[in-house]
């Protein structure tokens, strides 16, 4: 018999197929292969066909030469723009207002044939720092009320330049999803006076199904209601409602703990294209008892179909146990 | 300059590209080509492959034998099953219950090599009938709550049975999605005692902009607020908040608008995938003054990346009043 289960969140039901589940093997593979060959605006040498930095981590050189670990640059083609008025207006019944905002490019080594999976800790750490010293620096700007830093891995998951970076934007507004799961985690807190991650991590850890890794600092799960199969949720063991307030063995932390993930991944579904994404408070907001940041990392397996979209409603044929079983048995950890 | 738009009825912004617009030719093509040749499941005098017909349109032979136009089967493989209790239970803070519901296939008709696009109008008619009787039918169980009505077209839009076919998901929950375009258009109604669909088609008459098509019966235009490049609604122009309440002259005229708007999309794009999905008031419901039924119509032609799924918030690169433009100018209406 399927079973629906409910996100504790965000009150999102899932459908999950417990008869006919679909194992690794059953999902078509499209490794994520690295081509090269190509001209590549983010390797070491190529710094003036990008706009010019806003942050660098470098061993040598001065601004926009070689010599750099990671560099932080505005997007060639952003979405937003941070010059400008919003100039908030209405057409009719509609409303809407300029595009202000910031969106930049992490490129998080020089070295064109590496990925985060197989970076040394240090390095992906210093992905984490550098986000953080971005999220602090655009926080000053008032007007952006929210920061989305996300990483697409792979074609398949809408990466169009190989060479391995991350992306942030900076909106000066909070979406939707974001202000759902604010609202189901204040409700929550409101209720029991109790962080609803934090609980969730305490029954994950006393239910054992559902983790994949464990660390001092962190609890990696395939959660409850998870939506895709091998959906992954990296979850901080210290609560900080944003992501930048997080503590220094956080972040320090997070440069062993997502590659071993990432490699878990691999190991698995033969090195799939994924997503992943912050999940973290809005930027002007103090510390909030109620929310808990965390990332959020969905290989690309199955196609998103008809209905999901258009409802939020979604049909996983992996239970969650069961791919957090197959990532366990990877034995990586 | 980027513009940053909110939609009307769910609060949900999107950012427009407005510089850097990408036009039809700049998408990749992968027109959907049906290969045949294989085993159908779907053809006429395979009925026995398929599970026993709950509905049929026929021009002879008895139930489960050819001679139908239409036919209406339980899905073979279900997401969810009709037979049992809820059983609804906790597990800790978590909540579930037993897939209870009902998942049925709409073959359209019984020619392998039929689109929706180039069916005679009578028999795409059909298709909107046969739901309605459906949704009548299911409505009887006070358990199903929501029918989710839609079509996958096209192997990268998720169909995989390549016979032309819509589905139905009777559920015992309304999707998270659905709770919010009504909430949004009940807070409109409440403040303006309008329907905000039908200010919708008023304004949209009258600015034109993003009008693609208009007939006596129904409005089609790419939305303000569109998500995707030639996102498409089709809005009933009568109030109905139930598509099974819509009326004779309604049902109709969708024989000729949804495969007018198919070719379009078809000439325009090169026969892409696409998904659709019928917006549509609870099942359990009764006619409401805030509510309006519509199809929702998306061509695959973007892969949703990064941030989108896990915040609900869009980057569109084509104006929607281009995108409305370039159908219109297909001239086949």
């Amino acid at each position: 018999m399927p079973e629906i289960r409910k996100d504790p969140v965000t009150g999102r039901w899932v459908i999950i197929a417990t008869d006919r589940s679909r194992r690794p093997s059953d999902f078509s593979r499209q490794p994520v292969v690295l081509k090269g060959g190509r001209f590549c605006p983010f390797c070491p040498g190529n710094e003036q066909k990008t706009p010019p930095e806003v942050l660098a981590f470098r061993q040598s050189g001065g601004p926009n030469e070689p010599g750099w670990t990671l560099r932080v640059v505005p997007n060639k083609f952003p979405a937003l723009r941070v010059e400008g008025d919003f100039d908030r207006q209405g057409e009719g019944l509609y409303d809407k207002m300029n595009g202000i905002g910031a969106h930049e490019v992490i490129i998080e080594t020089p070295d064109h044939n590496a990925t985060l999976s197989d970076m040394p800790e240090k390095r992906v750490e210093d992905v984490f720092w550098a986000l953080r010293d971005r999220f602090q620096d655009l926080k000053k700007d008032r007007r952006m009320r929210y920061i989305l830093a996300f990483k697409n891995h792979g074609e398949a998951a809408g990466a169009s330049l190989e060479h391995t970076h991350s992306q942030l934007i900076a909106l000066p507004v909070v979406p939707r999803r974001v202000q759902e799961e604010l609202e189901g985690s204040r409700r929550y807190y409101e209720m029991k006076e109790r962080c609803i991650f934090c609980d969730i991590m305490r029954q994950e850890i006393n239910t054992g199904t559902r983790v994949v890794l464990e660390t001092d600092y962190f609890l990696v799960i395939c959660p409850y209601a998870a939506r895709f199969p091998f959906e992954i949720w990296i979850l901080p063991r210290r609560h900080f409602s944003h992501f930048e307030h997080s503590d220094v063995p956080t972040f320090r932390n997070l440069g062993w703990v997502v590659p071993t993930v990432l490699r878990e991944i691999d190991n698995v579904l033969e090195r799939p294209a994924y997503n992943a994404i912050i999940h973290t408070a809005p930027l002007q907001d103090p510390e909030l008892l109620y929310y808990h940041w965390h990332i959020e990392l969905i290989p690309k397996l199955t196609k998103v179909a008809g209905f999901e979209w258009g409802t939020g409603f979604y049909i996983n044929p992996t239970p969650p146990e069961e791919s957090a079983k197959f990532l366990r048995d990877a034995g990586l950890a």
